[in-house]
């Protein structure tokens, strides 16, 4: 490289940088506004009794909080496991990257929503949808960076097990699937769906994982990332 | 370049780098609180229809919150597109910068007002201007930056087409017809200008575009940035 | 520098550039929280004419939100100009620069409170406490870099005009004078004394820097920052 | 290295920029959001002595606030200090991160809660918990990174004195004791217990750091971090 091309490649670099930073900031800040959702009310009558009969009442929203600052984390770290590979921006790319923050930006309404009115049907099947389309264009953002034609990802890195498919495709799975039986279950029961069906999925995930990684290893030997 | 001057490369290039940064932080918040501004109400009697009719009147801010949300994106990506090109900061850019960013700050405000009368002339008007202004300041923007006097800029990218300036100008110009219009046309009409409108100019700006770009890689050769 | 000086060197750069993108982040969220303060009231009946009066009764917040933004701007251009100096974190530096923080973090709340009630005197006398007191935050940040036995700053960047400490005093001058004349005029000339007092000491400013920049580009000559 | 190793090497030193800019930003965000809880009450007759007033009562608010900046503060500053060292990330540091940044992105709510209800010995111990458990994530983070087995730090870093477990169980012995008085004492009086115990307790350790960097130092010569 000649000082042109490095200092072409350093903006390359930078540009790309930028859009992971922004994307970043858009995930802390949405994982943080989670929390403004539970408001501490005012009381007349502030006693020891009334304040704790006050966080009872906010157990919902809690678990609400936690189950969405989880979903949000572990989208955040699919992302910074995905974009690693990323070494050229395409406008697809971009608007991808902007349509999945979309889905994320607008989760502390549905959160809210979800917890608010906890025994009910709807809301859960709002949140689902929600968190189902992230997985989607998870999905989406994984696919073009596997497509060789386009050039993002440096050869054979397309091919990484990291970028494999099925692992964006569980939590749709889960969640569509949550709404299919929120036509039969009792809506409580629908929250108790994620904790029941994410760990039986992780496993065999890890499974097929460790599966396509040696063959991955097995194909490109020592020019593989660690 | 020796080692003081490479220091001073990299501190010019690092307070570059902070200015942008600064930039994509208040872009991200500004984004992420559009969505504080959809609440949910409490409901007496939650029911199942109760809470769906609670989605259903909420869906004007939704349709304000998805306009603002793109809104918001292309001026970022606008920015991600002119800012590559900066090589150097002067006072004059670092003040445009802001009151370009003062702009994108108080639209959390003109969307919330914009979709909570969304029967209205006036919070229209107010929501164009507001968009109307900024598409203003990223014009007076790349006008800055494309000026050979400052040198922001190394020759000869200050005339690369990605500074043209009839691109920004696109939305001050729908913006501002939609204000006019707002005295003939009924308010819920007016929501419809931009769908129609930016399709349009977007194909002709394509077009545009092509014929600029081939007529500065004809000029400038090999030198130009891919 | 072999190969350990170089990490070293790289770290202690890095450890620098997360205070400062801390310090970024933190004024990009209390610049856009600002806005947050501007709420749209719910109408029973919106007409064009209630609509229109509901932004006229919100024009003091606008000034308030408006003066803060250009404080807050102002400050986030005053750390970015001299940070750029700073070689050496040390434990002092990094405590001064969080009270400095604090006092940004808190101007949301006393914007929100001076232009709630803009007819009144206490308002503006808490705001301007928190503005002055911002002001010698800045004041203390640019002694503690100055002073040589710390080593924060190369020799002899120490002395660099942009480290003088006329311009930080200049806020905390004119809003200390707002209280004392708080005493004497009615609340709402208090709001006018900025606007009459910075473009007077900027101008004074500007006049003593060309001074202090020619003193220093003659003493140090080529090794002087461009 | 060659080019090959050299880019690799970029690429993981990025990774870790990214998670530590993240926890930057969801701290920054978390700092900033603590003073919309302060919210200024509108008045139907606002009189110098009713704002003033408002100003009395929002003082426990105020006092909550600060206590909570320091504590968050303290934090990133812990967090600034030990990362610094991190030369790889595995999967469990970024959960053990994650799951610190949930304690500090929740405290806005107990800050909130116990400075609502100042009086009362709930939101205190609350609020308590809160801080103790942030301070266990904190040293079970150090605990991860000191474990030579890892290799996350090289060696001999993870022996240096900043990752001693000794200081981040400081604030939970402070915080749980103050839970365990909860029961004898006025719960005012608990609020206090943090002012006489760290000062006391910071001493105490800062004799422990200078034996254990003494220590340090002698063991392993030039090759010791500065």
């Amino acid at each position: 490289m000649d000082g042109n091309e490095k200092a072409q490649h350093h903006r390359d670099a930078f540009q790309i940088e930028r859009v992971i930073l922004f994307t970043d900031a858009v995930f802390a800040i949405a994982i943080t506004l989670l929390v403004i959702e539970i408001k501490v009310p005012e009381l007349e009558h502030p006693t020891e009794s009334a304040v704790q009969s006050v966080l009872a009442h906010l157990i919902p929203k809690f678990v609400g909080f936690l189950l969405s600052f989880f979903i949000i984390a572990i989208y955040w770290m699919a992302h910074h496991r995905i974009f690693r590979f990323v070494r050229r921006l395409d406008n697809r790319l971009l608007w991808l990257n902007l349509v999945f923050l979309l889905s994320i930006v607008i989760m502390p309404f549905t959160t809210a929503y979800q917890s608010e009115y906890s025994l009910l049907r709807t809301p859960w099947i709002v949140y689902s949808i929600n968190i189902a389309f992230t997985g989607l264009m998870q999905t989406a953002l994984q696919r073009h960076l596997r497509n060789h034609r386009h050039q993002l990802v440096a050869d054979p890195e397309h091919e990484h097990p990291d970028l494999d498919l099925a692992r964006p495709l569980m939590s749709p799975l889960v969640f569509v699937s949550s709404i299919a039986l929120a036509f039969v279950l009792p809506p409580i029961a629908l929250r108790l769906i994620p904790a029941v069906a994410f760990p039986l999925l992780g496993f065999l995930n890890r499974r097929r994982y460790r599966r396509l990684d040696a063959a991955y290893r097995q194909k490109h030997g020592a020019r593989v990332l660690a």
